[in-house]
């Protein structure tokens, strides 16, 4: 037993996992997310909850869709579901996401995808009235270290008093493994909720990274340093939806 | 981001993937079994399908729990569903899994489960009229080098004249990933079908094991110098049930 044990392929292992899910209907059970913690721990989801029906939308979700107006970037689109919703309400919506097999799916989906990330927006892609966080993509802030940069990023991507709306969850857990990683983060100086991850999907794995689901109230520390101000939460049980507003001047 | 990554730790992966799927009711969607092959490649299931009812079982299945008489072991029994299927006929049947969590979800489903396996079996638990190993369970023949070792220990559990009763699948696919581990292995002078794997859940891997998926031919190879003889065989596209007899003297 004592052979080499070989490492995934560095690769779009989450464009695969929906191009699986688009592939089969987006049919629960044909493609599941992987992600891999840095302490080994591994989770998966059916991929199917990048495909929700803009009908079965959560209330947040349709909160943040309605709130939307003019020139909308969705950030981090992946198959586009949030920006199918806006394109329903006759909305006009660039979604971006790195991923590669994303923008493909979004795309076949009908949704104006391109590539591209906050730190590499799509060349001449331009200013928005909303910039849009779905799916708890706060955690495109990264760190406390990381994410004066990123907002101060996606202020570069928005035109005067433009929106910044997204959705994020409370990291308090019950599972002992959770909370021993969090407790971890703390001594490290990090907030609990900071996550170094990569998703695996068959032989592909993407680059680590760092995702962070603050809470709310760390939110509104995170960006009393930036550009924005927080103009409305709602909180849902453990989730929100938070409405930032670009300061002028 | 050159910390340590930490690998998962040691334990009943399986049995904590089972316990998730129990504890959420056997619900699509609560549980995942992730299985990691030795060249990096990551798949996972919805875990349901260990809980498959007795109505909803493949007609392979069905015919195996027909065709089981007498004192029956069910040989990886898992959450048993195929031992529940076979206790809903009135058929005394016990079920062996190295799992501690299997055998725990098994027992609260009302299986006579007892912790072991094929090499080590539950102290005492005496021999039997019919051995089953379903759901692909001919792959705890591990290789061609293990097999005959295998199906000798599978014999010492057998009364004179019993059954054999399993189930496996042409490992034939079309995924090139597949097919480049197969056509490794068969560098290797293995089997296409032998998989080298571990199981992974949350923070938890176990062992790194062979697991074995020969196609019928190579499965009437494997046991020719065995003292099984195949009695029946019943194809089903790419499935078969394979109906093996102990020979005496």
């Amino acid at each position: 037993m004592e052979e080499e044990i070989r490492a995934p392929r560095l690769g779009d292992a989450f464009g695969r996992t929906l191009r699986r899910c688009w592939a089969a209907g987006a049919t629960p059970g044909a493609a599941f997310e992987i992600i891999e913690r840095d302490d080994g721990h591994l989770s998966a989801a059916d991929a199917t909850r990048y495909f929700t029906p803009v009908a079965d939308l959560s209330e947040l979700d349709r909160e943040a869709v309605t709130l939307a107006h003019g020139r909308i970037l969705d950030v981090g689109t992946g198959a586009g579901r949030h920006a199918l919703a806006l394109q329903q309400q006759g909305k006009d919506v660039v979604g971006i996401d790195p991923s590669p097999g994303a923008v493909e799916v979004a795309r076949q989906r009908g949704v104006a995808a391109e590539l591209g990330s906050i730190a590499h927006p799509p060349e001449g892609v331009g200013q928005f009235d909303a910039l849009l966080l779905m799916g708890n993509n706060f955690g495109l802030l990264q760190s406390t270290q990381m994410a004066k940069a990123v907002l101060r990023q996606l202020a570069l991507l928005a035109r005067p008093g433009a929106l910044l709306i997204g959705t994020g969850a409370d990291p308090a857990s019950s599972d002992p493994d959770h909370i021993a990683y969090q407790d971890h983060n703390r001594k490290r100086g990090r907030l609990p909720g900071q996550i170094r991850m990569r998703v695996r999907s068959g032989p592909l794995a993407t680059d680590w990274f760092d995702y962070l689901l603050p809470s709310l109230d760390e939110l509104r520390q995170l960006i009393r340093p930036s550009p924005w101000r927080l103009e409305t939460a709602h909180e849902q049980g453990t989730k929100y939806l938070a409405v930032l507003r670009l300061q002028t001047g």
